[in-house]
């Protein structure tokens, strides 16, 4: 039984002995105030860095959405108002596309050459098109930067030039640049209503962009103004383009990309009720630059027509207006029980860095660090062994003051 | 030479001289328990958390992928089906835009106006609009809130109302709030057909949902369902809305937006295979307030015609009807030796907290604690040093007691 | 006075003692040489991964992009060059949608279906449609699988079959496949001109793919090819392909979705003119697979023209084409402090592993570990306890020392 015992003793002391190292309190209060310093630096660190401004206590999501837009208004083409066929545009026709995507165009200038058909017609005029004979204009030739493919003939573009024949839609749209004023300048008058629906799915949260605390009535009359107005959908794209940084009317001529940037940034913790969109607009596309190459944004689209007779025929619409692009993002935090504890623990072991520090203080710049230096560390000899051996003195210390 | 060896041995003891912490092995095993339980705790983080939980062995990469959709279907607009001018859609006709991108609206309900031209007729009747002579309409009044621009006059609506003529498409619509019942109400039996080829480059990982194993019979006859089929990229319409806990005709009516979620998360370390999609089904816009104002989702868009004369006219369609969004997410992970020894090695240095526990636990709660604080503290005063000095004796302790 | 100045002094011991640990230094060149070269190893991680691969001193940021793309070119459609009637298409017609967005589709093949009324006509044949005699056609069964809904009647398909009539857009479109060599293969000669304005907005750091470098004349004349020109931003759709592995004319048959990935990925640390797009290609749909499903991209659009008398026609497109989409990605980095420094400190946790790397080499491999140990490892013994009490022995060690 004893025997057993005292196994079972000896398996457990061998087992759990707890090893722990020696220290030497120093009464040197320069070190302790190195020491404690520098606790407090991490201290600070942890709270200030990691606690306040990472929040690393907080588990993040971030931020699913949905955007549908719709533009209102309407205007009449530049120019056309008194003539006997006013041009008359609304959001049906000037949107494009029109199903309120988050990415939306909205037609500001344009170039319209109407009743086009495929047919035979003079080039527009350039160094390479330019002919005086037929043999001048190869059949068959695809020039890629010219508008159709050459039926071999030389013809007149106008009384003094002649130019080669081409097959395309025909007549050539004549592509001199937009209107120096923009077509549709009303463009700036119209609204902008942005539907914005978000989840945080992991902490189960919902939220509009309509808040509750608006009702029907001021959404029917408001209009967003980054200071009296932050939390009305409805924009006026003037607004929006001159928060931006931009002239509407500049940017209206040749065209540009709008971001609307809606920041759902939220610190769940706090009252959920603070959660709100914050609106910000951008200007994407770049125009700083007066020598920036190819600006603005334009593209072309045809509506088609037939005649009675069947021959197709299409109105060419080069159009230049301004793309906005909704650009929702954000992140949400809340307290979690798993990184609160990870960040603590890595953030801890960063006191195994303080008695580095500290020691090297004491050793190199306390005034007595000779003293301390030789209390803290003990040379160890190879002779000693040797010396040892001789003596067969028991090292083991404790044992030895024991028996002193 | 002896002087040159015994230097070099100098400099080797000089730098390679291992300075290790003197310790003491304490006989308390609740403070060894403390310990190992301690290293106990951080090795099952390590395991648990770490490498089950967070897999941070494994290197990850996010899903690049791909999306075409193709709805098939057709119905005849109810009400319509017994009349002499049945009207019959289809695909090409209900959904927008038609190219099938991961983003398309297919139409349930509709207020269309047909042959309007650019004119003058009464505006629709509201306060504002209301007059009963010419003065109380201001000529070129732009009211962003009303159809057009006003010509000055004040004309019949009704035979009892009048209102201020404008210049718009006339005849105007007359919005009032969709039908109550969903025009394309055949629209539930639509399916859909999702084709997603997913990446992970990183990993040179290729994947499309249209799996291996479907051959062409079953692609021709299967309909998508979560218990049965999961794997079949066709869906009904019908399905994916009550999957994401709504009523199709209900959202029909007045239309909303419903997210289509393919999740890849896949762990590239098992079997490969066994990497699939998972479908789920939200509806993103928010519905559940029955108090939400601007519900629904439609859009108003045209389609242009020209007479033999030249004079346009349009067709306008207030669409009602439900965007689809098809979401691709999802990370997959694979062994990598890097990450595997940085969060190996950052989770070791976890250790370092295990020494300052125990020792504090020592030193606090057993019952020995002043015996085991003697050994393992020693305290210096600074008359330590003034005693030294006069009796100049050697503090190194290992030669101190060999000189004994 | 006295009193209060060595209470002070007193709480100053408790507050400001510095404890370290007592070390032993060990004349042992292995233990030392692996005690430096563990530090090595963690001094070359922290240089070559955390600096050099990570770059963890630098703070990053997500590229914001916006891109608008224009396609140029024009093609006469395959066999219809020496008929009366050449088909000629350009940019308005084949790029779906116009707008420029970054994702649009060329049309390169098509089966066409003019002139479609809503009407009566026999089903396209197939086993389920196939009749003799009306009973054979339910009245009013919308199989959705087929093209329309069935009048109950069965009529001549041809001479010899007969199928079940259906109210649709009639004539039906008989799809049997893409042509077997595209129509639209001029195609591949189409030009491409992608605009991409890039921020980092942390950084404050905007940039175009179109290079300040970058002339009109060259711009006008220029054709990106990877090698020769890599900053050009105008491509050549087939150079596009055939840098993606893939055949322009046989992919054009069927269709397929071609990635234009443009990265970003800079060290702004560097001189910020290195910032430069980089461009690469990639088919994203899946095509490897000779027993692919349901292979290619193609959908189904329709043009709406009215007759005077008001009866509403369409041309229905089946379009095969190639999907585009311009896909910017890229993260910038820059020195920041907070980063450097909480990566150096993490970093530097890791030198708390290597004592313990160095204690279990130098007792478990030295030749003197037996005397090593002896010296750095104090075993207490609980009879050591009685042994002190009984002796009354002061067990400080400095002092003990002191009075001997």
């Amino acid at each position: 039984m004893g025997a057993a015992r005292s196994l079972c003793q000896g398996f457990l002391h061998y087992a759990f002995d707890y090893e722990t190292p020696k220290t030497l309190v120093v009464p040197s209060i320069a070190a302790g105030v190195v020491f404690r310093f520098t606790q407090l630096l991490i201290l600070l660190y942890l709270v200030g860095y990691v606690c306040i401004v990472q929040k690393a206590y907080q588990d993040t999501d971030s931020v699913v959405s949905t955007v549908t837009t719709k533009v209102k208004g309407y205007a009449v083409i530049k120019g056309s108002a008194n003539t006997s066929s006013p041009q008359f545009r609304d959001v049906a026709d000037y949107v494009i596309p029109p199903q309120g995507d988050k990415s939306f165009f909205v037609v500001t200038n344009m170039i319209v050459t109407t009743n086009q058909k495929v047919s035979h017609c003079p080039e527009i005029p350039k160094p390479s098109t330019l002919c005086n004979q037929d043999s001048q204009c190869t059949t068959g030739l695809e020039d890629l930067r010219g508008n159709g493919v050459r039926t071999g003939r030389c013809v007149n573009y106008s009384d003094t030039v002649q130019t080669c024949q081409v097959l395309s839609w025909c007549p050539l749209e004549e592509d001199t640049g937009p209107n120096k004023e923009a077509l549709i300048d009303a463009a700036e008058n119209f609204t902008l209503l942005i539907k914005n629906s978000v989840t945080y799915p992991k902490f189960n949260f919902h939220r509009r962009n309509i808040m509750p605390h608006i009702n029907s009535s001021y959404l029917k009359t408001c209009v967003f103004n980054s200071s009296t107005d932050p939390h009305c959908p409805i924009f006026r794209l003037k607004q929006i383009v001159s928060d931006a940084g931009e002239e509407f009317q500049v940017m209206a001529v040749e065209g540009g990309v709008l971001g609307i940037l809606i920041d759902w940034t939220c610190d769940l913790d706090l009252w959920a009720s603070q959660c709100l969109p914050k609106y910000s607009f951008r200007r994407l596309d770049d125009n700083n630059n007066s020598r920036v190459l190819a600006p603005g944004y334009n593209f072309r689209f045809a509506k088609y027509y037939k005649s009675p007779e069947g021959t197709e025929s299409r109105t060419l619409i080069k159009a230049y207006g301004i793309r906005f692009e909704v650009i929702v993002f954000g992140t949400a935090g809340k307290f979690s029980m798993l990184p609160t504890l990870v960040n603590l623990g890595s953030t801890l072991t960063f006191l195994s860095l303080v008695p580095t520090v500290s020691d090297w203080f004491l050793l190199t710049f306390t005034k007595k660090r000779g003293f301390y230096s030789k209390h803290k560390t003990t040379h160890l000899r190879d002779e000693d062994e040797e010396d040892e051996d001789e003596n067969k003195l028991s090292m083991s210390m404790g044992t030895s003051y024991g028996t002193q």
